[in-house]
């Protein structure tokens, strides 16, 4: 480990010739330190993300060598914009400082923090110290003054500010005039002095942090949001017959009434005949049999055209409308996916991964083959132009009113793909929502919403313990994650029929519902679940039995056996508690049972307290002491407050900290209290 | 909060005309995520500090879409080196990467991450599944991998390693020749093949980590030094007689005897004469007092020269050669104090702050004023030439062979002067090993250890409880300073007679020897602490009475009431166990009592172990059991031991976990345990 420490070598008697050292870059002469900014993706490498109207508070450790009183401004713009506007920020203790901003309307933005010493602020304070010891021969220390005065009166009358700069060399004047530490002390105690001092600060040796970090702020949809997600060829309930766009308005008023907001498309477009999927998966597709549309192209086009079973352009952009028309927005799938039959096969055969005999490649997940798909090779030689055509199948559907994508398996094309496709699609459109169906290991998860994505699917579909949810809760929303990740929380998919809901009959469905819409403020269905639809493939095989994916399915809509009136008061209570429709806000409460979870949601100013307890076992009456928090409530120990279950619609009068709940699933499988003010 | 979400307006039906999406940018193609590096210093905004020797162990997300089978390496060089050594990294699951490198000795070095799909491996993995699942129509899998080999030999061949090309095509014609999966199998599975192929590998798409980020590598003394403080002007002891650098060389001796390595002495310079400091910081100097050596600068001579009294630079040159020849280094205060009389008021007064009416400004920190001091401006109109006279003025000394300079006040100058001045400096010569005298806030100690100073002095001085000196270890051993900052602790300065050593007598002395020179592999003392000199100013004030800074002392340098021996005991164990060398490698015991302290320390390969405990109470015989981390030693639970107390030169037997220790002051305040194997 250790030799002896090496001595270097004496240098001989004359000192040694060299040039002299070079001199300092003026760049490198900064005053101010300005470190470990918080919030702070990948250090600045990734924009932190917010919603039109949030908050933003920045924190930083600011200081420099001496005893210079430092001040410091938070400073932000629309990126490209002008002028910044600027917040003071206000010391902590041990160097660290604070303040926040606030982002109205959707955009990028850039921050920075500009630090300076302040040099009335400092004369100030070593003046009073002067004063309080004693000292009374100051006039060189009021003439300092006076000269500071006179010095930011200069730069208000350079910048055209003349009331401003007479008021200042009014101040000047009476300093000058003044010999006493205490008539001077008095004098420049003026608040309105001190005001303009502030206003017309020397900034010329300031530090700046450069370049400035980012901000994506988008709509309030991408994080807040409810999705319905069903199969438009099956909208009429038949699968005798293949339904159409203009079959799917009642199923959009249907999930209107039930209160969601995004309709979510599986892929629209022609799909192949070529190796096409039959029911149930099948290797062979009966005559008729419509394949799955995730097998996308075939000779009647590929991503950019119209499966035309279901309609043509035109009634694609007539149901735009409508859906738009009822305050709702209709997401499609982007899968890049083609089948052997997409015209890119032809087109653009370069694209795809080839065999030494120069066919093309199917798509495997050895042993397992996908004959009805041909990968994609994002980094062929013409790779540039593939990445760029993707961008514009995702504008042309930017350009028929669609503002949401879902994706297909991110996490299987290049990361650095998809935020240029982003980043490209934001340019054009920016209030355009991606949706990431990226359900793999976490370090891509979460690098996938680090570079753009403003929502991701998630684990919740397999998370059910009350461990679980604390757990995972916890991770997306106090750590880095909640500056960048939005969870979006889906009870099913046409993949995943979760295990709790396939044996925990109507109780299993209403509980995950709560879980899916209470714990987060994106969340969603596949249709089916309204009805409870709960057969598996197999009992390891947590796909559907006869799924939608590879067939049209009969389903009666109208089937009075089913929870919409539940699923439309969820929705209901989440659009009338703003404490709802953010992430970052939820606390576990503690609960003496491990089948009983509760947690609460406040707004910053309180005005909206939710506590939801939620029975995790629909299969039994659970009771549990909650433990309140009622700090987090703005309530004293003893209070007394009522709470109202905006599910029941039933209120209870409640005092202190511990209180009683009892969820029998025959009857309710949980509480959503509104704190009653 | 929240409004109704805002829908983008429908577009016209007519597809907008708008021009093709911009191409990608060919540099952001990259293949793999490389990420969340560790260790790494604000993002890697600053270097990674190791000594000549010691290991690098790099850890890092490595991850990219799909299934591919990823391969990594971790590559460094001296900085401008032409070549790269690089090393595998290990996957350690959930994406997470690992591998270590050396750095052999001193210098800037870089390091990088590149990473990339390896195309034989992914094959490989693909193909067994294939085989397993019992597939065996694999003529065209097999033609593959013939291809990836041939591809493999014509790099080889291409970089001219002939043997390797042929080898590789003799590989590829059994697999050209083969149909059989079985056979095929065999084939890939060939040792010399697969050395080959991760040999010749692709990294056609590889991504690497760019910029790379930096080491500063320094010598082993930057890490593991011992220091002695001594004013060369009291060298022989009289308070009569000013001393000469002659007068030096038997304190030197001294200083060895006891194992120290760096002699350190406060500035050498001219004194002011005008308002010189008296004894005790009088504001009134007699005739003859000699005046404050941080008061730099007269007729004289500046920072360049020597104070006659001590001698001339051929007496200085003759000193730090004898020192040398001693094993030992000769450290020099670098201290940017000017004295009234300093050559650079009048060749500079641009320089220097200015009252209004064009004096030069004194320092102050008010009330308290310093009149024979006049700080530097260093952000004044001329400030690049200052701050290049600054680097000039330390390689003045540098040229008389001084590489060690103890830094006065460092936070009381901008960070960024020092970063500039400390990396000119080691531009001409790299080996110069510099300590911030930095007593002050947190951040801004942190700061000057990150920007490039090799030492750093702490808060040892007044740390004292057990929760003291666990919480502060922690602090500088476990988190991120552990990467940067590498503290010297010292129980004593001329301005600081810390508070146990005023009561404590030669216990306590001893007590604050043994903590800072074991728990910390720099530490050093002020002279006289070996005589237990321990006279305050005051009961507050921490200053020492009749402090040398302001008069020449009397002392009896043989005086035999002293604890020079046990002081050498201390050097000695630390040079003979290179556990004690190092800081990180520091753990905390658990002990019954509140003033036993105890720790073990070491090295990697635990050829050496030291358990270290002590009576933090001078006065009173103290006892404990304490828990020994036996996992840490490589014992299993019920292994028997033996110990040896380096310091009393005694051995114990002992068994298991817990073993019990009585330190009793008036005996020994210490024991220096090594694990005997």
């Amino acid at each position: 480990m250790t030799g002896p420490p090496e001595i270097p070598p004496l240098p001989g008697h004359d000192v040694r010739l060299r040039n002299p050292a070079p001199l300092p870059n003026p760049a490198d002469a900064d005053t101010v330190v300005i470190a470990n900014l918080s919030p702070l993706v990948d250090d600045g490498a990734y924009p932190i993300k917010r919603l039109a109207g949030d908050d933003l508070r920045v924190q930083a450790d600011l200081f420099r060598d001496g005893h210079d009183i430092l001040t410091a401004r938070l400073k932000w713009r629309l990126r490209d914009a002008d002028t910044w506007q600027e917040t003071a920020m206000d010391p902590l203790g041990n160097d660290r400082w604070s303040a926040a901003c606030t982002f109205p309307e959707p955009g990028y933005y850039e921050y920075t923090i500009q630090a300076w010493s302040e040099p009335f602020l400092s004369w100030r304070h070593d003046f009073s110290r002067k004063v309080e010891a004693g000292q009374v021969d100051l006039e060189t220390e009021i003439l300092e003054a006076a000269i500071l005065v006179e010095s930011a009166a200069s730069r208000a009358l350079e910048a055209g500010q003349k009331d401003h700069g007479e008021a200042l060399q009014a101040h000047a004047r009476l300093l000058r005039d003044t010999a006493s530490a205490a008539k001077a002390a008095e004098l420049v105690a003026a608040a309105d002095l001190n005001a303009l001092m502030q206003f017309w600060s020397d900034r010329s040796l300031s530090t700046s942090l450069d370049p400035p970090l980012t901000v994506l702020v988008e709509r309030e949809r991408a994080g807040f949001s409810a999705w319905y997600e069903f199969f438009p060829r099956s909208a009429a309930g038949s699968s005798d017959t293949h339904s159409t766009f203009r079959d799917c308005l009642p199923r959009i008023d249907d999930a209107r009434a039930m209160g969601f907001d995004v309709i979510y498309f599986p892929p629209i477009h022609p799909i192949g005949l070529t190796n096409r999927k039959g029911k149930n998966n099948s290797l062979t597709c009966l005559p008729g049999e419509p394949g799955s549309p995730w097998a996308i192209g075939s000779h009647q086009g590929g991503h950019k055209a119209i499966a035309p079973a279901l309609g043509n352009l035109e009634d694609f952009r007539w149901l735009v409308a409508q859906t738009r028309a009822r305050g709702m927005e209709i997401a499609l799938d982007f899968a890049i996916n083609c089948s052997p039959d997409h015209p890119y096969v032809q087109e653009h055969p370069e694209w795809f991964f080839h065999r030494p005999d120069g066919t093309i490649k199917y798509a495997e997940n050895p042993p397992k083959k996908y004959q009805d798909i041909y990968p994609l090779n994002f980094h062929c030689e013409d790779w540039r132009n593939l990445w760029r055509e993707m961008v514009e199948v995702v504008l042309f559907w930017v350009d028929q009113g669609v503002r949401i994508f879902r994706v297909d398996n991110p996490h299987t094309k290049p990361v650095a793909f998809w935020k240029y496709l982003i980043e490209e699609v934001r340019r054009e459109a920016f209030d355009t929502i991606f949706l990431a169906e990226a359900f793999t290991r976490p370090r891509m998860m979460e690098t996938l919403g680090k570079i753009g994505f403003s929502q991701s699917y998630t684990y919740f579909t397999w998370r059910h313990s009350k461990q679980d949810f604390t757990e995972y809760l916890t991770e997306l929303t106090r750590g880095e994650m909640a500056d960048y990740f939005r969870a979006n929380f889906w009870p099913n998919t046409p993949d995943i029929l979760s295990h709790p809901l396939r044996h925990g009959g109507h109780a299993a469905f209403k509980m995950r519902a709560v879980l899916a819409a209470t714990l987060c403020p994106n969340w969603g269905i596949y249709s089916g679940y309204e009805f409870c639809e709960n057969t598996p493939m197999s009992d390891e095989n947590e796909e559907y039995f006869e799924s939608e994916k590879y067939q049209l399915v009969d389903r009666d809509w109208n089937n009075p056996d089913n929870i919409k009136e539940f699923i439309g008061r969820l929705n209901a209570i989440r659009r009338g508690n703003p404490a709802l429709q953010r992430a970052t806000n939820i606390e576990f409460c503690h609960t003496g049972n491990d089948q009983v979870l509760a947690w609460v949601k406040t707004t910053p100013d309180r005005s909206n307290c939710i506590l939801v307890t939620v029975n995790l076992d629909p299969g039994h009456r659970q009771e549990s002491n909650l433990h309140i928090p009622l700090e987090t409530f703005g309530l004293h120990e003893d209070a007394a407050y009522q709470v109202h279950d905006l599910l029941a619609g039933e209120s209870f009068l409640w005092q202190g900290r511990f209180n009683f709940v009892a969820l029998d699933p025959s009857e309710k499988v949980a509480h959503v209290f509104r704190l009653e003010k």
